[in-house]
């Protein structure tokens, strides 16, 4: 008979270690069409990885309702960020590769557990990029239902970002998660200080 | 700028031209967590399709609402049998082929517009094809909360087959839809009539 574990909130946290550029929401907002395109690309990528940490892992019986779950809200923001490109006839573009989530996932290491416990921790590092960057254009855009809406988002990013931490202390000692964590997010603030800034969400 | 383009109802209809043989339904009920097991994966497997739809025909923006909405739909059910899955302490299942489905995309012809065709009638088809034997779970099973469940999905499961149909007519003339829908639905009579029963949706 198979276990079923849950996941608890830990008390672990991401916190990321380099603030955006302020020259990053300039070039969101003078190119939000081109941000809007990416950031539903994103929406949908988001909701395929959580699914597919369900179906990689099917022993893992702890990841499936909060994976899906995620998946779900995820397809949600990508319907909410679909209908925003539709309002303004917007093609919803093609499948394009995005260089920071390749240089954070090339950061993963082999091995069946080294593998799922770097993926959980990256897909949580990106989360709490999410979480900072939607934040600033809730700040930032002129148009008060865009901040509304990129409000809401924020929130529930920080919600996802916690589940990935919680997740990855639901499978292993809390200790090698905080070691694991603290290496990807000095990745993280490298790889960000070098990616050229982009009309995109990362 | 782009023609924003909306699917009506169309008055073309799938009708499959073989009834399941009762041979299945007994198959099913005898070996529930399997069937259960391959069913969850359809519900997945039909939620990323529709998102596909969506990312490889990017130009045809009638497709954006209805395939999502149905994406959001399958991975809400995919949600509901993981959760039936769990419940009963049973694994979610790895990426398995399916036969029926790989016999039947064989039959799309190559050619941007054709294979787009053949595939919307297709996943009509196969929706098709589950609402029928969503019923019969539906009818037969003895758990009232079952059956519940399914006459629910069975209804969802209609509604879809003809969302593939009427975008098949928004892009495609009503006869031509017709002529290739008849071929598909002969095809997959004789796929299922040749195929082995299996505790499994197809």
């Amino acid at each position: 008979m198979i276990q079923l574990e849950t996941a608890h909130e830990s008390p672990l946290e991401i916190r990321l270690l380099a603030k955006t550029s302020p020259a990053w929401i300039s070039q969101v907002l003078e190119k939000f069409d081109l941000f809007l395109v990416d950031h539903a690309a994103c929406e949908r990528k988001a909701s395929a990885t959580a699914i597919q940490f369900v179906v990689k892992y099917p022993d893992r019986l702890g990841l499936v309702d909060p994976m899906i779950r995620l998946a779900r809200e995820e397809l949600l923001h990508f319907h909410q960020v679909a209908r925003l490109l539709l309002e303004r006839k917007i093609s919803i573009g093609g499948d394009e590769k995005d260089p920071y989530i390749n240089l954070l996932l090339g950061e993963c290491r082999h091995g069946r557990d080294e593998h799922f416990l770097d993926r959980l921790l990256c897909f949580g590092v990106v989360e709490a990029r999410g979480t900072e960057r939607f934040g600033l254009v809730a700040e930032n855009h002129p148009d008060s239902s865009l901040r509304r809406f990129y409000r809401k988002l924020t929130e529930a990013e920080a919600r996802h970002h916690q589940s990935f931490v919680d997740l990855a202390c639901l499978y292993f000692e809390q200790e090698q998660v905080e070691e694991r964590l603290r290496f990807l997010l000095q990745r993280e603030a490298e790889i960000v200080s070098v990616l050229k800034l982009r009309p995109a969400v990362h």
